[in-house]
């Protein structure tokens, strides 16, 4: 198969259909940004699933025979898998190639795969922010990523060409692209979504173990608020277990922060201190027109969730 | 103007015309669940809009005028206003009228309401649990209730008439209804909505004070999970204040258990302990998908966010 004018590699590879491969797939022949792609998954039942829906030009068990002629090779398997798999691969990587991933950390990335990567293979993390909490080649789609951040962390020395490539790549999956220190991205990302499903898995747990409420009522009544934690809380559990024991330092400082300010809320509530409350819910409020402004949210009500009805 | 063939009562008064008041007038029209409604409110702005919005067949800037037939009053205003207005329009509540709420705590609702109600009128409280995180007379939508819970907690040697009378208004407006004590309510809506409401606020709060990460970035990079939390945390200051001011022993129990399990997490990250997340993570997976099954949540990934491009 040949290029299109509006290709940036002639054949990407991707390891992993979960979600995130398997948008990325949709993604770059929306755009027509490869040649060709192909997909190596360790799961033969994900392979024949990618096969069914078609979301590849080739696909490979074998993971040399993936990669060997790949111009981009992208990690979208979790982050514990990314050393093991980078040992794999190194051998049958092309020369000039460029290897990234789509990790949710990013020092471990460095950490882990860093050490493997050959001579004149070119390593570029890159952490695209965009999700939902499905799993699997069934839940992906061509605009996960339109309009939100896909965060670069290249490693000194990292070729100027190699980089602008993959900035045209991620831009025409539809991404901004921002480029920042791995370890500053880790805290960024610690606040704004890692401690977030920590506490959302955590309430759920706590919901779940109750004796007092009966597990129907919490479903019932969840409307009031707890649904809309459970959809984190729904999220792929190797992912995220990976995710928290490649980012601990970071995590545990955010959690800190967090248990500390939850403190001093619960004191108020126990003495009865009304004007805490009231001004940390009107600063609060603040924040999320702010993202709505930033276009990282919708501006309707409940998520647009009242456009059906029930809700 | 007269009653229709599927009016409930003649005339029905709310008191308030917030989310929850201006919603449940629209719902009364959609049904014609009464021969006409009145609105008061203590501002003169908000009546303005509720003029303008065409919301109701009269309004009152009077609260004695406006409940003085009323058959059904519904108190829709934040918590800690209620016995105050109770006091007040107490003298005006005509004999065999129902005196309800829509308040988010129920216990003092009991004790702050039920010792001015006047001997003939049936004070029964309810809850829907239903909202968006938008205020105000333009927040409302006919659609609020429907296919939500719905709870009364009618205290000792409630009339069955009246309790039967409510029960039929509150499904004309799209709810399921639930009978409950007091004290279980509290209970249960402290886990299913006052404590997630209260670690959103906290960790919208804790991600605002953050210095080593800007602010700029904490809105940019929201769509990795912190997003989720901002909606229920731009919700009103003044009703969650009074919540939490009056739901306080529940809350902290709560809110104990959630800290406690919470610290177990901690340690399991601290420890790399993988096997205490991955349980967790799986366990939680499925809470969410009880809740879609119960038609209380969007099957949709996201949300449905993504039914808008960019989501």
């Amino acid at each position: 198969m040949g290029t299109t004018p509006s290709a940036v590699f002639n054949k990407v590879t991707l390891i992993g259909a979960g979600l995130i491969g398997s948008s990325l797939a949709l993604a770059i022949r929306r755009a027509g940004l490869a040649g060709e792609v192909a997909i190596h998954d360790a799961s033969a039942q994900v392979l024949a699933e990618v096969v069914e829906l078609g979301l590849a030009d080739q696909v490979f068990s074998d993971l040399g025979a993936a990669v060997a002629d790949a111009d981009l090779v992208v990690l979208a398997t979790p982050l514990g898998s990314f050393g093991p798999l980078a040992q794999r691969m190194a051998p049958a990587l092309k020369a000039g190639a460029i290897l990234s991933d789509t990790g949710s950390v990013k020092g471990c990335v460095i950490r882990d795969v860093g050490p493997f990567v050959p001579e004149g293979v070119h390593f570029i993390p890159s952490h695209p922010v965009a999700g939902t909490e499905q799993s699997g080649p069934r839940a992906g789609f061509a605009e996960l990523f339109d309009g939100h951040w896909c965060i670069l962390t290249p490693v000194a020395g990292t070729d100027a060409g190699a980089l602008s490539r993959l900035t045209e790549f991620w831009r025409g999956c539809g991404s901004e692209v921002e480029l920042m220190e791995a370890r500053h991205h880790d805290l960024v990302l610690a606040i704004t979504s890692h401690v977030p499903h920590l506490i959302a898995y955590n309430i759920v747990g706590t919901a779940d173990d109750l004796q007092t409420v009966a597990e129907g009522e919490v479903i019932k009544y969840s409307a009031g608020g707890f649904r809309d934690f459970t959809r984190i809380a729904a999220s792929d559990p190797t992912m995220w277990r990976d995710v928290f024991l490649n980012n601990r330092e970071a995590v545990l400082e955010m959690l800190g922060r967090f248990t500390e300010d939850l403190n001093v809320l619960q004191r108020a509530i126990r003495w009865g201190d009304g004007d805490t409350l009231f001004n940390l819910f009107t600063r609060t409020r603040a924040i999320r027109r702010s993202i709505v402004s930033a276009g990282q949210e919708s501006a309707e009500a409940n998520f647009g969730r009242n456009r059906k009805t029930p809700s």
